[in-house]
């Protein structure tokens, strides 16, 4: 399939790119930095240097899937892509867009938000502006009908890790045989190329967990 | 002020487009049939000539308030505009952003959004999908904290009809002396232009019924 990668530099969209080239796919990365997309993938994707938040129709049109693995330290720019891009394929159903979310929109045991334990903990950080900007995004999402879009989101702790086994949920926090609410990039990367192959959630966010 | 208008050949927009040159500002009429506009305005305003869903930050930063009145039978369209102009102007507070909404996002006496009043009582009508959008916009906009925004809501009847004078409120149906949710187009036009000169409501929505 033709899989355009936003973000394809970034931690995860690395990680997707390597386990969409290694399936086979025709891969296309999206990024602001030729020179470390080329030193990253070298020859075994195209390379399109474009701000992501400059893409249209026309930019996208050719790939099968876009994923969109787009991070910012601006974290309203994780909605305004998502809006973008949503507004760019309106009944559009030749292209599916993938959107990788963060875990705070996860329901947690007792039934609440992981956002609202975060904002409880972590009450004027910074960073909190991420999974709050990602809670929004997936409350977007959920509003639209005529688009071809699939969502997943890591859980609690996502960091670089080797691929093994996974298993998928819907809404919930996940844990691991250690207990741990934990997935690795490249268990994740695994997880969304599986349902890019065969695709079980459209327009549907799920998660996945190490197994 | 220089004021542009989207959507300023509609029903609101022709209402808010002749206020606004009764009030000596400078306005323009962003509109896809610059006959319809010359014919309803002359030489008043100067027309620009282009789709809504195109408008860019360069199109609309001359402006001081961006007026969105524009009205689509593709009601997701509604939304997409709201998004659309929120990322041109995330972080400039040069512009005023105001958009016009429905008023199904109003609370009704018992508490409950007329929204769940509409639904419950046209179930499978096409012309649903503009309340439900125009709820989707509100709720979008009430997310947005860096970007200079207010919005208008009408009440449940809305039509043309002369300026006579208005009362204001914050998310509750308002009644008239007789009893009635009602706003004249004219009324509307009225209450955004005196809002427009001396905002009273950033980042806020609120709502206006004839008196």
């Amino acid at each position: 399939m033709k899989i355009g990668v936003i973000g394809a530099t970034g931690r995860t969209g690395q990680e997707i790119v390597k386990e969409a080239i290694s399936r086979g796919h025709e891969v296309t990365a999206i990024v602001r930095s030729k020179d470390k997309a080329a030193s990253l993938f070298g020859n075994q994707v195209t390379i399109i240097k474009q701000g992501a938040l400059t893409l249209t129709h026309d930019d996208l049109s050719e790939f099968d899937e876009v994923v969109d693995a787009f991070a910012s330290p601006q974290a309203y720019q994780h909605l305004d892509l998502a809006s973008r891009l949503i507004s760019a394929f309106r009944n559009d159903d030749t292209t599916n867009l993938f959107f990788i979310l963060g875990a705070s929109s996860l329901k947690q045991a007792d039934g609440t938000m992981m956002l609202d334990t975060i904002l409880k903990d972590n009450a004027g950080q910074p960073w909190i502006q991420t999974p709050v900007q990602q809670v929004h995004e997936y409350n977007y999402l959920q509003w639209i009908d005529n688009v071809n879009w699939t969502a997943i989101s890591p859980q609690a702790t996502f960091t670089p890790g080797p691929k093994t086994t996974y298993r998928i949920g819907k809404d919930e926090i996940l844990l691991n045989k250690a207990g741990k609410s934990e997935v690795s990039t490249e268990n994740l990367a695994s997880a969304l190329l599986d349902e890019i192959e065969q695709p079980k959630h459209l327009r549907q966010r799920f998660t996945v967990v190490d197994d």
